[in-house]
């Protein structure tokens, strides 16, 4: 298998420099200095067009096609991975070669401009600042849509989602998203209302020391199985998870007076990481050995810090560790106030803030949006008017001005068009992961309840991690669960949660 | 002049990849979990491998030619600077053309496994754990000096010393070499018998806590004129001047028992970064544009921490900022104390910790081992027999394990062959700009008195920081000082310093 053994040496290059890539991401997301910001988009810029080179090359095309003759071959030596990795590397050729490599680098750019100006443009509410850089993002966004939907025969927002959610479709999603539509208003309202009948949870009383807040972090990491050889945890304005294949960088963002947004956020944030940390080690620097894409990220954040650690057996095991850390005492402090507090609904203008009943609203609206945008149905400048009317109609909020409306993510200006529904695609997948786990591993609440992830983690890691992306993400979850993805699992579970009979 | 400009763009890719490059090892040394040192060294293999194609490929090797023969006629539009630049981009071509692609990978790799084992090798004084990479590496050198030197028509050392400063030869640096080991023994001597005849000076008794030592090397920095907008300051176990154009990162290494080392490393550090800051602002991403090789690199580094920081003046500005932070007093705090602490000579093992008068030694002695071996005259394991009897001669010193010995620097398994004469090369150049700064500048000794460094900053700026690599290093310091680099001004100094008639 020559040509495949050449492929694969190939794509190990190509992961050392997206590795690079991501190093040099999570570098200036926490640490580099304001002056060094136009350098950096260059670096990333000529690393991306680099990349692009190494993938649409003569010698991977050609590479791809012999590689192909050989697997045809009955006898070839190719084993499952082998051809899946095959199957995932054509994938990736087919979705970079469809780009031409100057709309790449002029892509990395516009975004890395958008990006600056958004920063300004969120602090002062001001989206006319935004608006030109945003429309140049957004033009070459629907450039890159159209020339991958023509190379994969897709419609260009399928062509955009396919890249981070390989074989999701629109099709797929909008039944599932109207059927969220259906019942979701109703389930809120009911969990309201039975809240606003019970006594009010006891707000967690400040200061909480940065330091200990971070000691908490490293604790709840350590016990869900982060591995520290291989990985750090940092801070910055907007938590994420990136670094590099064994280099997995976690950040979060401390508030004193707010014990609760970094502890969460260090949860969600090392369900990534167990994914990244656990890709198959005999791939990790193959297409086959990633994560198989972002719907399936998303389970693993939620289903860390959702599914598992706003239970009342997780905080039954969290309220005495935050006690006896930060040195208070009271009701306030006992495991019933904080799984109340840490279940509570309340609509609000931000999505990284709401909780998980009132979070699809907010993808719904953003789903709606991007997809007119990127058919050229809405225009940049009738961004801010859409958003707030959707953010009415969802939620009955009304937005006072657009740094807590349309402003408030990065993801536009950043280039991620077809990237929001995979968070609520991933609310779904953790719901239904999280409940095939529970019935195959019934000690597993419990050991929750005493801070033991072990369970839950080989679970995740046999069925889901280590998987990498050798099955589709629907084939994954029957593997896994019995049943593709649906809204089943989800629906109950907020009903079990919030509006229990 | 479209070839000239074509090359431009060309050399500004490849300063992208040198500055990512530069990032991800600062990284490596400050920041990475040791789990992801492989990964690491792989990024880092094939962004080398990558710059080395980009200043080797065809389009490379023709655009050269054509901007040559653009640059030939009379009118062309071509000035100083950009002929300079067409200097410096042939001279960058030739030495990496002159190194297969292999070799450039072959050697990053063993550099990256040598400089590993180097650690454990050093921290259990076991020179044989270290042997076998070490002797990977040197033969991986050997043949990149033989091939460069192919190409230059230089002998292998010289080849290699080339690349580290351009122009320099062994031809010139021996007599410089052997005129400081005819004085300086004898200088060591008088300065250790006027500094014992001399009452002791007293030591600062610390605890001195981590983040005051901190506090106050960022306000050296800022008075030294450090951009902290372009530019960070942390901490890794053996400090250096690293990062990017426009990111400049140094660090130090912290010991709550004594202040002298982390202080003296920033203003060392911070001298490099002055250079690297100022260097020309519209050829920053271009060759003529870089540091002029690594012995003027040197020089201000040296011209910070020896020249300016350790004379009286700047004493009598730094004895009161430290006791005032420390909150002490009493004679040791006094500026006459502290000026005799910081120039105290004492031979001792360590090349990082010698004092100004015997740091020589240290070189010659590396210089003499590194020429035999990369002549093949000298084994990797008869390194530390020569090593030893060197340092018994030199200094009197005999050395108890090589842990001291020939394990203390990095410079060795980490490739760097060719770069240690640099340091002295330095020292002396830093002597040179210092005399003729302070004939140029009368107010520069009293500005120090107050923590001022305008005026040195200022005449470095001019005569040696922005002018990048414009000219070569003799023809600098003949335009600056007005004599090509000598020892004449350094024996002045040393002996003004330490042994005043």
């Amino acid at each position: 298998m020559p040509a495949y053994r050449a492929l694969e040496r190939r794509f190990a290059r190509l992961a050392a420099l997206q590795d690079a890539a991501g190093i040099l991401g999570w570098d200036a997301q926490t640490l580099m200095p304001e002056g060094a910001a136009g350098g950096r988009a260059d670096q990333l810029a000529v690393l991306k067009g680099l990349a692009h080179d190494l993938l649409t090359g003569p010698e991977t095309a050609d590479g791809l096609a012999a590689a192909e003759d050989e697997a045809a071959d009955e006898a070839a030596e190719l084993g499952p991975w082998e051809r899946a990795n095959l199957r995932e590397m054509r994938r990736a050729h087919i979705h970079a070669a469809a780009v031409p490599r100057d709309l790449v680098e002029a892509s990395s750019r516009a975004v890395s401009r958008a990006e600056m100006t958004w920063r300004e443009a969120r602090r002062t509410a001001d989206f006319a600042l935004l608006a030109p850089d945003l429309a140049a993002v957004l033009r070459l966004q629907r450039e890159i849509a159209a020339a991958k939907g023509a190379a994969l025969g897709l419609a260009p927002y399928d062509a955009l989602l396919d890249g981070y959610d390989p074989g999701m479709r629109r099709a797929r999603i909008d039944p599932l998203f109207a059927d969220l539509r259906a019942w979701l208003p109703d389930l809120v309202a009911r969990a309201r209302a039975r809240q606003d009948a019970e006594a009010p949870a006891l707000p967690l009383d400040g200061p909480f020391p940065v330091d200990l807040q971070r000691a908490i972090g490293l604790v709840l990491m350590e016990a869900a199985g982060f591995d520290f050889d291989r990985g750090r945890l940092d801070i910055s304005l907007h938590p994420f998870c990136g670094g590099a294949t064994d280099d997995v960088r976690i950040t979060t963002r401390y508030d004193e007076s707010d014990v609760t947004r970094a502890l969460m956020g260090v949860l969600h944030e090392t369900g990534h990481a167990l994914y990244e940390q656990g890709r198959p080690a005999a791939f990790r620097h193959q297409p086959v050995g990633a994560a198989r894409g972002m719907s399936l990220h998303e389970s693993q954040s939620l289903i860390v810090e959702m599914q598992a650690c706003r239970t009342a057996e997780f905080a039954g095991y969290l309220a005495p560790l935050l006690a006896r850390t930060f040195g208070r005492d009271g009701g306030a402090w006992s495991a019933e106030n904080l799984h109340r507090l840490y279940t509570r609904v309340e609509p609000g203008f931000i999505r990284v803030d709401a909780d998980e009943a009132t979070y699809p609203a907010h993808i719904l609206l953003r789903y709606e949006i991007e997809t007119a945008m990127i058919a050229g149905d809405l225009a940049v400048a009738d961004l801010p008017g859409a958003f707030n009317d959707g953010l009415r109609d969802l939620l009955g909020l009304h937005v006072p001005n657009d740094r807590v409306g349309c402003l408030q993510d990065i993801h536009w200006p950043g280039g991620a068009w077809g990237y929001f529904p995979t968070y609520t695609l991933g609310a779904l997948a953790a719901a239904q992961l999280f409940r095939a786990a529970r019935g195959a591993e019934p000690g597993l609440l419990p050991a929750l309840g005493r801070g033991d992830f072990t369970p839950l983690r080989t679970w995740l890691r046999h069925h889901v991690h280590a998987q990498g992306s050798l099955l589709e993400t629907d084939a994954l979850l029957e593997a896994a669960t019995g049943r593709p993805l649906g809204t089943e699992d989800f629906r109950a579970h907020l009903e079990a949660r919030y509006a229990p009979a």
